[in-house]
């Protein structure tokens, strides 16, 4: 007879915790107004928190007026996250607290052919390191966020055949994650989503509709719709480095089919078209360079590139009526050009009122998007309703038992 | 200090509510598990629920073998809803329950350039007109859901600068509206959104990623991801009669650019497609005609017509990953051959992960699908736990007062 799904902890501890997640000191007297539940309720609601050391009073009350003992806030250290953040040719890793503040932060290079097996445990291995140095251990952490440079399964963490990872297909990540830290929550998400969720969180609080796309060797986007990072049915929403282009012509993409976005705006693509004959520039640090001494041919192709992406924006635009629209990756850092491009072909071509109030900005944020990002779903998956509600029931069940 | 909006009622009576939208009758008990409040707390918001009339003992109590007092639900006639859908030459108006079924109906002939002042006043007309015939007055409508042909800014309820709606732009439509039902909540939206509501609300209930495409003398799309209809963040989003073809050459389109898939897969672009030289088809029900008696350029014209649409429809898999996309609007009576036209284009040029679980349909609902997505819409607006919240808030004040 019950049609509806168990809606687990509707009144709880876990929606109580909502409220302190502007990391801001709050009064009881504040939450029962907010709620319109009882002081006592609230008392006991707050207990749980306390006791799970999520809570404590306010160290910063004193400052802010109210009387001490009223104060409580969040803790941000209460559980670690590791964010990490694979490229095709380097991890990064970070550790990060509820608030997503950076404790600290690696690079290394690592070619993500190698595969999961090496990949997650260099990883680990970082992760280790940098917890050692800022004197904490595995035991503090309580998610690992990983980003992957391909399409990601969400509800299960696997790659969902991921062209450029071989050996990842399908591979457990989570459970891979688990033998290397127990106990622990592994949430794995395609790193372009990351990237939308990072730069947002950093530069875009309070934007609903925005569309991030990365511009590297390949192309992507991560599209928040309605406040939310969408995923689409499969993982895949936002996949856009395979759309056709008007004038994409034969030119051949990895992906079998011919003029994709990918396979005339990426950096290879710019690479090609600028050396034309002979093999000059090799990597997008030559591109940023050419650009920037002003080598008229490697201005002119990335801003092509531009206007290329800037053609698939315009439809993304007239499906999505994003007010932001961000510019990241590699090639993202050739500046001007490439923005000057893809404003060009946007402006110029969507309806007046989709784009009178579009921004199309370059990344702010910059390399640390995918690592922040990847901070943001650990910490959401930490502070969820659902999640804080497990813990009070299974605190209270070792109580009583 | 406070940083955050006051969660208005988040542990209140309007969230008890969201419980009882199953429409299926609910004991306090299970209410108290689920909720984990106290008996005597879920007593209490019952209450303010019970004197509003819109919980009552289950009628159905004595055949679902619980004890007939102890079994509650939600009153799916506490308030009606008036659901109305505009298209260019027509105007269908409904009223409706709670639980969206329609009591009555009607379709009128009204063309849209008539302008707001004539066309809400028919609507007006037609509305108390309904309502008489089942025995209820406007004072038993709690909100008028309406569709417009054109965008909307849905926050004010304002159509912006509608292409095919002369006297319209900015029009104040709520205001309108109050003037012929007073205390009455209006909503309004653009049509295809509504298309959109209604036909997931009756053929689609579970589905989280769906497009609603519509092809008619204009084309659009309404667009559900992550289980909400995503309006963008000027009420655009979906708007994608516009987006260029690759293959749409130098066709005029209405809105000043060249090669838009409206210009070349609309009624309109079929119907000169198919009569070529002379004008011997006039309209859709021509196009549909000519098609079901075989006539080869008719049927090639709609089966490119498919091809065009599923050429941005491609697009879209790409962006939103959508687990199902139906096709609508008058052309989609042609049946299969524009379906045909469309699977063709979206499985011959997506990826694999996002097309192999992604089902193309044509529209199940038909042309109702616009009112009923409009009884979703002031349904979902009646029925919120902000509205519930204020509504007995106030009901508290007048018994105090």
């Amino acid at each position: 007879m019950n049609q509806l799904p168990k809606p687990a902890g509707l009144f709880g501890a876990g929606e109580l915790l909502q409220l302190f997640r502007d990391f801001q000191p709050h009064t009881k007297a504040e939450l029962s107004e907010w709620t319109g539940l009882s002081r006592s309720t609230i008392t006991q609601r707050l207990e749980s928190l306390i006791q799970l050391g999520l809570i404590h009073p306010a160290s910063s009350a004193a400052s802010t007026g109210g009387r001490p003992s009223a104060q409580l806030e969040l803790d941000p250290f209460q559980r670690l996250i590791a964010a990490v953040d694979f490229g095709a040719t380097h991890v990064s890793v970070a550790v990060c607290t509820l608030d997503v503040r950076i404790l600290a932060a690696s690079e290394r290079e690592l070619s993500i052919t190698e595969g999961p097996e090496v990949a997650l445990a260099v990883m680990a291995e970082e992760v280790r390191s940098l917890l050692h140095s800022i004197g904490h251990t595995a035991e503090d952490v309580g998610a690992v966020g990983i980003g992957l440079p391909g399409p990601v399964e969400y509800s299960t963490g696997k790659p969902a055949k991921p062209p450029i990872m071989p050996g990842w297909d399908a591979f457990d990540v989570p459970e891979r994650v688990k033998r290397d830290f127990a106990h622990v929550a592994v949430l794995v998400d395609n790193d372009v989503n990351l990237m939308a969720l990072g730069e947002r969180h950093v530069a875009f609080p309070d934007v609903e509709n925005m569309i991030f796309l990365k511009v590297a060797t390949g192309i992507g986007s991560g599209i928040i719709a309605g406040g939310e990072l969408q995923r689409g049915a499969q993982g895949t929403a936002g996949d856009i480095g395979h759309v056709q282009l008007t004038g994409g012509g034969d030119i051949q993409c990895r992906c079998g089919y011919t003029g994709c976005l990918e396979a005339v705006a990426s950096v290879p693509a710019v690479l090609s078209e600028i050396n034309g004959g002979g093999p000059a520039l090799t990597n997008v640090a030559g591109i940023i360079e050419a650009v920037d001494s002003g080598h008229v041919q490697a201005i002119q192709a990335v801003r092509q590139a531009g206007r290329d992406v800037g053609e698939v924006l315009t439809t993304c635009v007239s499906l999505i009526n994003p007010s932001v629209i961000v510019i990241g990756g590699s090639l993202s850092r050739a500046g001007e050009h490439l923005l000057a491009g893809v404003r060009e072909v946007v402006y110029s071509r969507s309806m007046p009122l989709a784009s009178q109030q579009l921004t199309i900005e370059q990344s702010i944020v910059g390399r640390e998007a995918g690592v922040i990002g990847a901070g943001v779903l650990g910490a959401n998956y930490l502070l969820s309703p659902d999640v804080i509600d497990k813990l009070v029931t299974s605190a209270v069940r070792q109580a009583v038992g």
